[in-house]
């Protein structure tokens, strides 16, 4: 079996590059379509890689990282999925700002024994997810490592003044969520239990944020990757609100409780505490309505939305079950 | 003795903070004393930064990452000699694109039993470099990993084309290269021979990489990280042209012969194939000439400049003392 080992920095470099070029003439072909406004203006092969932001747009920018045995395992993900996961998790950053994707840089750090098929499908992985959300690879770093990791920095632009921060909300905000909850926990629930390869990939929700940012209206977002508790926490911070939340109303996977039965899940749990959800959640002034019904929401902002409850001048959080503790993932 | 296990995660989020916070003190004093142009529109703290280009500006973006027991020994290196040098050297990128610094993001990998102190100065570092260079920290990650490692990834502006392309070169065109070659190698053969702690830090060429962007002639430009022969072959690269070099003209730190001798180097090696030298190596038209005499040219560069010879038509390298084969770093 061939390893990293055997092509080298260089050979490695040369690879992600091939993936890059052909994704590449897939883009000029979209191009010449009308289909693809390109902001890259120079891509890998130089000191730094050159963007074009529109004008009137400011850059927004994320980092975030993927490590071997803290946030994945190569005996339950395959490396496609663990790629295209590691650019879609961090785009959900983008789409959580409202903002439109221009490109990415990844570091990767990998052992010299890594099998070079495994490494050739981190890259398809990672290629394909940039590509399919429009935010092609531009650049970034290789080196050893004593385990495998994908740091990716994606850039988005977003008109001035109208990104999406957490913390603009007020009493009588109405609270929404994208999607469905308890998703990505159910399918790692499912994978622990080593029923099945964790195949569930987050979506990130990048039109929904993009025509959020666009009403220009007063909006707090935030992308619930810590469990939606967690991450509404993250929006109150600071602020002396608390919200009333309408638990029954919470957007749930179809056939989401007798699946957590037959796993020995508490379906609770799972749904406000699982993490890996990377929907969006926002607020509203209760004078907006999203435009159309349900099914005009999910046409501009490409998914469905539900309303789960209202900011509350009173602060904590109620309408919800009682959950039993858990420690949450400890990195250190 | 406190480890990285004892504050978690959240509390080396607030360590990281705070050191910004004392930063940003200091620049909002230096703000009203009109000595900063602040890009940074929205720092640590939400789903992304936000950083604002001025009017007419491309985005230069570069990623960089130093690993634990491959770019950096804790033995042989303070943490906040780490620290700095992290993001000097990703800065040396933007220098060799020509571009201002607008802001940075970290990812740190470190394990839980990292002792406090050196996660503290690790920061100090990292935060104290980036302010010396106007050039915040907006964002990052943090994670769990079997070794300490860094990545930066550097956010600059430069005028919409500007930037310094490594390509753009002709026969004919002189090569000049700023500062002195071989001071970071002499500084690690000494630190290898255990003579003493690598104190040596790289300073990125910024001023000297925007006067020259700012000039808008024809220049190619490279910073030198890997030797200046393998740096000056990245610029040839593609191009069917090759260089005539003066290597007595090479600018060489005070002393440097001897010291080498000291310490049984060969001083050819360690200024032409040595590395860790960050010094922007560069071309430009013969009829265009850098302003001033040597001593106008550093005011303008803010550093010393050295013309090294010319671009040929003629493929290869000429003009240089031979050297005994030795292998390059290898990551895998």
């Amino acid at each position: 079996m061939r390893r990293l080992r055997d092509i080298g920095e260089f050979g490695l470099i040369e690879r992600i590059e091939r993936q890059i070029q052909r994704s590449r003439e897939k883009q000029i072909e979209e191009r010449r379509a009308g289909r693809s406004a390109p902001g890259v203006r120079l891509g890998i092969g130089d000191d730094a890689a050159l963007l074009r932001l529109r004008a009137g747009e400011e850059l927004a920018v994320s980092t975030d990282a993927l490590v071997e045995d803290v946030h994945f395992r190569w005996q339950t993900q395959s490396a496609v999925t663990v790629g295209r996961r590691a650019v879609a998790v961090a785009l959900s950053d983008l789409a959580a700002m409202g903002a439109r994707p221009l490109g990415c840089t990844l570091a990767l750090a990998a052992p010299p024994e890594l099998p070079l098929r495994r490494v050739d499908d981190l890259i398809r992985g990672i290629v394909a997810e940039a590509e399919r959300h429009r935010c092609p690879l531009v650049g970034g770093n290789v080196a050893r490592a004593s385990e495998t990791s994908l740091t990716l920095t994606v850039l988005g632009g977003v008109a001035a003044g109208r990104a999406l921060r957490r913390h603009s909300l007020r009493a009588g905000d109405r609270l929404y969520v994208t999607g469905v909850l308890g998703a990505g926990a159910l399918a790692l629930a499912r994978c622990e239990r080593g029923a099945t390869r964790l195949r569930h990939l987050p979506v990130p929700r990048l039109a929904a944020g993009r025509a959020l940012a666009a009403m220009g209206e007063r909006c707090a977002c935030i992308d619930v990757s810590d469990g939606l508790l967690a991450d509404l926490g993250h929006l109150l911070e600071g602020s002396e609100l608390g919200a009333e939340l309408e638990y029954d109303r919470f957007p749930r996977p179809r056939g989401f409780e007798s699946a957590c039965r037959r796993l020995g899940c508490d379906p609770a749990r799972l749904c406000l505490a699982g993490g890996e959800d990377y929907e969006l959640l926002f607020t509203l002034p209760p004078r907006v309505r999203l435009p159309g019904g349900s099914a005009g929401r999910a046409r501009r902002l490409a998914v469905a939305v539900t309303e789960i409850g209202r900011i509350t001048a009173r602060p904590g959080l109620r309408g919800l079950p009682e959950l039993p503790r858990a420690g949450g993932w400890r990195h250190f």
